[in-house]
């Protein structure tokens, strides 16, 4: 099915990024909830609330654990998250030691723990992609900043300026968006654990060195559970439609520039109808790629109004709207290397 | 990959719909853009535009042509739409008559057009779950409509109704949606049929007689070209959140009956943590998919600034957001019509 | 004060409309709810429910009863809607009569059925605006209809077409709207009416005849209370949204052609540093009033989800969002014909 | 006019926030727009590049100027900003020196700085009110903190928590935006200068002392212009909708515990149809705003894409939400704080 453009066939090659998608993968989930469940035991082995043995076998769970994917769907469509059929079928493939997996936890630690591994390598791949855009707009900088351009405001020739001034304006954004990484990248995304109401009632005086314990494992920041908090979410997804607003910015500039022959973009897309025209498709994509984002933050946002200890509504749209914004960032900024990449003019001719 | 729930090999058994999704599916997409290539050969043979014989072998194309997906994605990277390259292939299927294939058109003529022809199916897969659930709501009405119920407002017991007191006001609004269309449904969606830049220039006297013909033949209404007039789009994206919100309205009532002892649904979501507890998943998603849409249609409105004869960033944005509304409506009153199926007792215990 | 640019002294000078805004005022408002009040007391006293003296008392309030707008500021800071101090201070005017004022019905009635009142003056002013802008297109098509223009598809030359195809695809949609608002102009508004939870508990055997005779009283639709079905605010809210994106669709090819000297717009905006320059400032208004619009669309959409008997929470949104669509749609329809009658020139120099 | 409900004579009681919509009036407006010319005036000055005498006078003018604001008004309404008209009037009032006031600025500089300026305001008032609702939380914390609580998930009983518990999920969040809003606290919100094209031609070798000077004398961090880069205020409205989406979700449990009896809400809201009622006003006004600046910021996060060195159309749409959404915020901490002082009783009966 290909209901999604990030998920289409076709449409993911102009639309889609291969590896932020990857993080969004069945395997990539399902092996992100093992991964919480695997630094879960292991940190409560440690703590003494389950056997040595039952975490050895939970560490040694995802070399041979297949999961049944259509009992899960099927049992997901009753259930609304994947976690109680999923801890089933591990629990029957660690056959006696099965009680102790997933000890003390809820379905949203797994999968909150699970989307924030998956997150870290998002927040790494997006810092790498603007730097590979800054070191784009540098080269351009270097063959170009000096070329006079007539600056444009309110859609109108106002006085000249360069290039380079124009250039600035693209990049500014982006040096500032990789500090607004930088806590993510030092400090990790925060680990879920609260348990079935948020209190790791099960954990007794464990439960902050047992979650401290598994934030280390995994490579995340410790923090009380933040189960009806979703901040974070939302935060999070600003930060990813700020990365694609000022790459809509930069492309359309690109797409007026392409019209008015302030800059050549080499490889343009073909027409059916007339096949002289070379139209400046990755800049317009940009723009799509911006406006789309700047629509379903909206949503990240309605769903901070998350009632009570867990709220299934507020959480699903989560799911419905956070990977599709992270690849379309991810797009953004591939489309935008590729883009400065193939200019071979700009300025006034 | 599975970036949209809808395409997710889990989550679309709970948030996706499949009826509607084979719409969206690749092999609906190409087939109906090969629908409007034959219409449009049969209508320019018998305007005499191309030769009769040329629309034989566009006409027979369907049967044997195999699209070559991998170029097509490379190509659509390059040129914004599939268009161009699937041209050259179905030219290079036809062999000597493949220049009279898509005489006169563009890409969005074959584009928006395959939408209309896919869109008649949804229209109709929406019209009779329309009236399923106004059929599981007349059910209960039989059974519970004369129950007494406290009537909440502003989420405070206000005086006493009756249980057909509430499901009235879920079942007009989707009364009046049927009624709403009607029109699509009788008069049909509409055809686009423009040209390069919408004058169909190439096809001189005969243009509004082949474009009329050109409707008949694909069972839609004849309009003039409706490039880069974007309402009839978001009217539709309109109507279709205009059901999830009034599902949602129904879903948002049933969790806090459900919460409140006024509803027992049956057959309710398993946790993780507290095997005691059934939730009302359904209701839930009935809240998420309504809050999804009226997020995404936004975006549908955005896209209507559209400039020129053909904004390629406002039209893309219309690709990643109609069929995930679609299918969301799609998914919401399947739900719904599950939903009130499972309710098995209603109103004051 | 002025946190709304609608309600700015200045920037209402740009961005607001006087004649829409109007129908917003707290004078129309309050007028509108008493109007409410006397057409229930003489349906009611119609009907046998209340004295025909108190009727009488009812309907002569409008002459003489003066709001204490201090205290239902005061009192809706903790009701959350003005109409129990209201009704306080109508039946203190009221003397002896007063207890039959505002009789089986609830805050929502009056407020809902004000505002419908409002808004057929407001749909007869958009009707008649749209009117004036497709006179202005026809005047243009008549000056400059067979003036040669280069067609652009994607932000690049395409092809030629006349200025008479692009001031078509303007006026199409205009002229759609226009059958769009039939309904309401010919049926009426929905009038609103239901009592304290929406089943006229107090009315009996009167109820339907007393809301039909409301309804004739007011010149607005008989319909079944709509406390907690939406819908036709959302649809409402739909429609003015198309119109301003098909006039921010007009706006930004306007700011496009003025940019490439393809129109020759009188009269442009001044600058504080280039005294030179022409700035297209309805041109892009109209693009501005669009994308308001299309953002505040989804939270008309979001209150659909209006939980119970009737939600304090969606229904205030309501009260956010639409005035606002409101007078933006009529600011755009009157910049609309204000800018296109100043277009001094239009097509390939 | 009262087409917001923040300038609305009754609603801004109930929905508005007289301290925020203070920073939004005219005066403050003009007020702030001189403060930029008169720092500027010194600045430049400074720097020898206006005479003193000038300068003397402009600092003079704030003390007897008097704007002409239906002249400002009818100016905006052409050329889009109220600077060139108010240029006009402070020169004329300034006599001889005039033609030194605004010397090398541009609208926006005057404009945007104007708005840092009030928005400094408003991030302390924002701070002090999230200290007052952190305060509030903390003294409900005392009174009921271990009182039990039934915790919910997925709107059904789980398990039992504390009432502590609950204010624990209310709190953190605020916290964490107090952080937040430290970095702006410290370091102050950008100065924006940039003259007519953003590259400060007019003053030669002094741009950068200028600009660093003008930013010392007004309390703001000196950056380079970002007339394009919008990120600042679309950074700047998410974290005003974080806010409001923390306390709508508070509101939303607090409207759900008072219907299940879970928390007594002093002096709530009375109904015209059923005196008896006492309504959870504030509360359903918490999600309301909530809901409310999660669909407005998608208007900010469109606005980004400002083509060019100043986009009119995307500049406007930020001056038609941004001070919406900041004084729906102040008004969410304002009514989270006498909400939450207004109740009597939480936790289990």
């Amino acid at each position: 099915m290909s209901i999604s453009v990030f998920d289409h066939p076709i449409l993911s090659g102009l639309l889609g990024d291969a590896e932020i998608a990857a993080q969004f993968s069945l395997a990539a989930e399902l092996s992100a909830l093992l991964a919480f469940e695997v630094a879960l035991a292991k940190a409560e082995a440690g703590a003494g609330l389950i056997p040595q043995a039952a975490a050895d076998a939970i560490i040694a769970l995802p070399e041979h654990f297949m999961p049944d994917v259509d009992a899960i769907r099927e049992a997901t469509a009753r259930d609304g998250v994947v976690i109680p059929e999923l801890v089933r079928q591990w629990r029957a493939a660690l056959g006696d030691q099965g009680s102790h997996i997933h000890f003390g936890a809820t379905s949203q630690d797994a999968i909150d723990t699970g989307l924030m591994l998956r997150l870290t390598q998002v927040v790494r791949l997006l810092d790498a992609r603007l730097e590979a855009v800054v070191v784009a707009i540098d080269a351009l900088e270097t063959q170009f900043g000096t070329v006079p351009l007539m600056g444009q405001t309110r859609m109108q020739a106002a006085i000249g300026i360069s290039v380079g001034d124009r250039l600035a304006s693209w990049r500014a954004p982006l040096v500032r968006y990789r500090k607004m990484l930088r806590p993510w990248l030092e400090g990790g995304l925060p680990v879920q654990f609260g348990g079935a109401a948020g209190t790791l009632e099960k954990l007794g005086d464990m439960a902050d060195a047992v979650r401290a314990r598994l934030a280390v494992e995994l490579g995340l920041a410790d923090r009380r559970q933040w189960h009806s908090q979703r901040d974070m979410i939302a935060e999070f997804g600003g930060l990813l439609s700020l990365m694609s607003g000022s790459l809509g910015k930069m492309g359309q500039d690109l797409a007026l520039m392409a019209s008015a022959g302030t800059a050549l973009i080499g490889g343009g897309g073909g027409s059916s109808a007339m096949p002289h025209k070379r139209n400046p498709v990755k800049a317009e994509v940009l723009v799509t790629l911006a406006r789309f984002n700047a629509v379903q933050l909206s949503g990240l946002h309605q769903s901070m109004v998350h009632e009570q200890e867990r709220s299934g509504s507020a959480w699903t749209l989560e799911w419905m709207i956070l990977p599709q914004m992270a690849v379309a960032t991810g797009a953004a900024l591939r489309t935008a290397a590729e883009l400065l990449g193939s200019i071979e003019r700009m300025g006034e001719a």
